[in-house]
């Protein structure tokens, strides 16, 4: 079962607003700090030790990208808030893993928070990692929990100078990063499409108990996937029609792209989770059947045995003075008796339709 | 099942926005472009192999559409990007069928994604079909997957100069070749609604398995339309409320009509997903009478012989001292007896109403 | 089962917009006109054969009520078109029986589509009706496809001049035909209410397939009464709201009480909606329970007799050695065996409530 | 059942507007006029017989309540909307006793219609009553269907001249009368709930179909009880946000209390509708387990005495060869193997937890 | 179950507008006031006896919290009620426990109802209680039902002067303690959370009605949290937008962070009740499997013994002339022809896979 509520959030009830306490699991052995420094023509990358190290970039006029890999180190998140003046509570945020998607406009930094969705093939569990990205004039800070590297073909866009990225600024490396955690959600989807579709075959086929239960984990990840989504095109929508002058008017048309991805992602999760509440009827109905079927087969064998073995019972008896019993066509005629009562059973049920 | 997702769209993601890439199957062999040139009193219609070959037409006074069979060469919707000014993304949509229906107002031109539905009756399956249209100030470019000539009354149209076509401009054109495409989702319902009458019938009659699998198919097919159409209806208020000056004041009154007729598709769907509901209700109550039918006819008969097969064990026992055994009428006496019992029985049940 | 679509829209779908084509059946033989002129102190009714006999009534100072009952003549409404100059989507519209309610404001006249209702209480059937109404400073003409007269009551008041009717104008009027068809949906809705109180004692006394079929008959009904009255209320709404100088001020407190009763006829619908659901809810409980039942028999029945039956079985044996049959006692020892073994059997059953 | 509509409503269909005619039933046989005139030192309360008796009192100074029981005497409404000019249709309304719940503005009145709860302990019957409020600027006209007095604590209040009631106007007067209906509305919902907390007992306990039949009844009950109160939300909030120069800014907050009041009504309402829907869930559960139940022991019994029935059929056969009937220890052995058979059967039921 | 209503609304009905009547249970036997006055270098904190203790604090300098455990003391209210000049409707609100989260902004002073759960893990009980602020400019009151202190976090943070508490005045201390509020409603939904984990594996190893039963009281238990937390959204929506003098700018971004926490709160229920609702049907689904498991035992053995019974009793018929009992192979190849029609039974079941 996925989690309603990563472990530690019992530490953090009661406690002053923006007390750092990081409420996930440690995914990365090492904080990874990676930092992509470019403009028109150059391009620097690195990976740091210190996070001193990327003071420097601060007020360059290159964009600067800083890859954050791992976020139990509170010390650092604090080191940040402090070079970057951002508020406690966005920090708290940052380190509050079960945060929903959301975006905030502080003049001098956007800070936005999305849901990474991975499936993982080998245990069947959906899992959804924290991002969290901040925008100020020429940085874009980009913090996740694992060391999985999402970003790569960002990455090389911009190392290979692709597209427009190296002459657009920071708003654009930031709708570049939404963009393929976006991508991501209907990779996820494919994946759990194609899952329904093997489920629905064995649904007609050989409906067990186990594949109800996998309909329900389906239907159970699809309810939090939702949960991941939704938020996230109120978020896209404010990027566009906030008015920061982070963000440049020339974006909006990007950005629009990602609102209509996110729009048609929703779309394909509703029609997913209409898909599956049919799958259940389906699944119900072919119980059903299937004891339906059951005691067909025994009516069927009761029904005609029951009265034939009463018969032969009848015969059966010691009463002295039963006189069929010393006929000599007494056995014979008895079988034929119920040789016509069988008969007769199995036409009234082909006539019912059972047969 | 109708899938989810076309083909190709893992390739997609990561990739640069505005990257061109085909996301469907390829449905045509060849790419078939066409171009019908038209004012008030002048006709003309031709088939063209390059792309080129329109491009004199694009600053003309009448009023030209150019209709491409297949998207599956980007090289050609590069070019028809670089000719008319079209923005990337907007290519990138025009590729990507799995594009749900939009309208985009770019200042010099507008972009509308619509869906065609076709439904094969061979096959009795639901097609979905990605289409394009983009509007200049005297040229309407209509883009489609497949070959097949949905337009083909809108071209006699123009060709017989019946109506006020010849004398509208390209804004009427638009508003006639949408007209066409949600007139056909009209017929789709219908051949829907008459799946389901026939199926109705089936339900009360004859409810097998398969049959609440029909009904499921409906109701699956129902989602996509649902989820094709139901944007069509903010893409046409968007038309109506716009105020591109590629519309016309006059042309409003028409496309209010196709809002009208889109209202009442969407409309249909959902008295259509009504029925299904309640038809689903009625296959699995009809189950439920059957299984009821077949135990009562298993409790009339074990009822009514089991216990008249126990009297005649008992009278099969073997005790020396029986002293019914050796009366001269026990065994009359025991039918008799036996008769009484199963009458009892039939009354009972009459009485229960199970007869 | 209510068509989804009348016959004949299949014609329509690719053709020019405007063209005229009916999409019902003809329900009248012949097309009949009424004329009613009257002002305060004048009034005169008759029936015309041509359509040109209303062209004098045009510009008149009274108010002319032009009734028109049979939509299947396309020449006529054309030559109406000409007439009052209306424009040629109002008269497809007309002619298109499946037409949802809506209002349109064209300046010079307001063009208003109804559904009337009505029930045949012989073949249980629904039948929705198409009504057009359109408005214009000094005239009302009112289309329907059959001859039923639901107007007479109106016809009546500007005959016998009660009421106001006389005095206020054509704006009264349109007030007082839509009135009368909204008076009708309660009659509707008083028949269903009533029909659905007989089923409800089967459904508790008697509950039978065929139940269940009839609430199915009426919750599609209801399904079709929504789709025709729901959209009234957006109607009625606009007529209220409208700047159209064709309404004045003074009509507006009449409007506003037609717009209650819409609303009074829709709430109903839901609460109808709800007690039918229910209703549903308690057969499907009703017959799991009459299954119960069934197996509550047969489970005591064979309970109790197959103990038995296995114990007659076992003296019934013919092993040379079985001491107990040479008893004296053995047989009425077994019988009151027995009788000890069906008593604690039937103390089972009682302590477990199935007796 | 709660009849959807009272009698007489086809009477009304086809009538003018503001034609009176009255849809109840008559529920008091003689028609109570209550007059009590106060203001502060000054208090006054009689019985008057005619309405007529009341006029004087119209144009003083003081604040008059007119409190009339029984709606049926027509002439009576007349008189009054001719003494208050009060609009036909309004008199309509005051006696359509199936008017849902609004609130009209005219200028020199407001009208307020109501809907009171009365729940009969004996029959267990909800009776929805209709209550009309007329507040003019020195007149407060209540009426009500029946004779039952749900306003003697305010009328007491006024008396001892308690609270601030003696102070103040015609609206606070209005306001008291609509908060002691509300407040009528908890008492009705606690009678349900207590109602629901009986049957739930019930429910785990001993279901019955007749359980299922009171849980839909309070069910159907409770969207009556809806219908009644939704649309007081708007009649409240429309009091408050309105500019009505009869009700005085400081009256307000007494408003915003009784809406507040209202929407914890609804939102009571919704969580018992929930509480019902989880109610039948489990209800149909608990029937389903009963099957269970009784299809087990029927399972057991057969499954054991059925093959031990075949073994002692066995050797109940008369076959001359059948070696085992002459061994000595052929009987004692057979039990024995018996014994075996119905343990190890018994101990496969234990293993699937049937025991 | 919990109560809908506490005990003592009916002697509410009817009485005048801010009568002062406590509808809750007496939770503490002593009334307990505790006063905490502080500024950014002084702090002091004292239980008092008297209500009149606290007046003093009334205007000085300092923040004062006054918070009160026990509000069945109407004399005390009171008095709290002349000395900050509170509306009466207030006073009655904060008496009445059954009173919805909601908040009024009385210029001089802000109200806030909101509701504080407990889960009682002994009695497994759901606790909703009744909590009051008021916000005044330099005093916060407090008022809760029990004794339970929900704010020693909030009082510690005070006294060790953590964060910025001190600095900031009232608005910020009624943040403090709405968020303490909040954050423990996270905590229930985490005790849910693991009890419906625990519930799961239940569900598919061994599910017994008992399961279901637990189920739907989490399920209601969820009806009344949503209850109580749903306004809470509205409450400090009104909170941020409202234009109180009494909170100032820089608190908003605190008050945004607890409208965050709201949210996701509301989320986390919405999605508990979808998986409660899933795992009713899993546990229907179960419950109709188990029948279904039942049902085939009888089945395959009362279908394999059945017809071998009868061969058996064929041949324990006392018939004179039956050969086959004369054969000198008639045993064994009986029970060799019994044998086989076994086999060919348990083929044909393996065949079904019902073995």
């Amino acid at each position: 079962m996925q989690k309603l509520f990563k472990k530690g959030i019992k530490k953090q009830a009661g406690l002053p607003p923006g007390t750092l306490i990081f409420t996930g699991e440690e995914k990365v052995e090492k904080i990874k700090i990676n930092i992509l420094d470019y403009k028109k023509e150059q391009y620097e990358e690195k990976v740091i030790e210190n996070i001193e190290d990327c003071y420097p970039y601060k007020d360059t006029d290159t964009v600067t990208w800083i890859n954050i890999n791992g976020l139990h180190d509170i010390g650092l998140i604090e080191k940040i808030g402090e070079c970057f003046k951002i508020h406690p509570l966005v920090l708290e945020d940052i380190l509050n893993v079960d945060q929903r998607p959301k975006i905030e406009d502080h003049d001098d930094y956007i800070f936005v928070v999305l849901k990474m969705l991975k499936y993982d093939r080998n245990t069947n569990e959906l899992n959804i990692e924290h991002m969290c990205l901040i925008l100020t004039n020429n940085c874009v800070i980009s913090l996740q929990e694992s060391e999985v590297d999402v970003f790569s073909a960002v990455r090389q866009r911009i190392k290979m100078s692709r597209g427009r990225i190296r002459v657009l600024g920071t708003d654009y490396l930031v709708y570049a990063l939404i963009d393929s955690i976006v991508d991501g959600y209907y990779t996820i989807l494919e994946v759990y499409g194609e899952k329904l579709q093997d489920l629905e075959k064995n649904l007609v086929e050989n409906p067990t108990p186990n594949t109800l239960q996998l309909i329900h984990n389906i239907k159970r990840d699809m309810a939090f996937i939702r949960r991941s989504v939704w938020p996230l095109r109120e978020v896209i929508n404010a990027l566009i029609r906030g008015e920061s002058k982070l963000i440049h008017e020339k974006i909006e048309i990007y950005l629009k792209d990602i609102y209509d991805h996110t729009i048609q992602v929703i779309d394909t999760i509703e029609t997913l989770r209409d898909i599956i509440s049919g799958m259940i009827d389906l699944f119900m109905s072919s119980i059903s059947n299937k004891m339906n079927e059951v005691m067909k087969v025994l009516t069927i064998i009761a029904t005609i045995f029951i009265p034939l073995g009463f018969l032969a019972g009848l015969y059966g008896m010691n009463f002295k003075n039963m006189p069929e019993l010393n006929w000599y066509l007494g056995y014979p005629m008895l079988l034929l008796g119920m040789l016509i009562v069988a008969l007769f059973m199995l036409g009234y049920f082909r006539k019912k339709k059972w047969l």
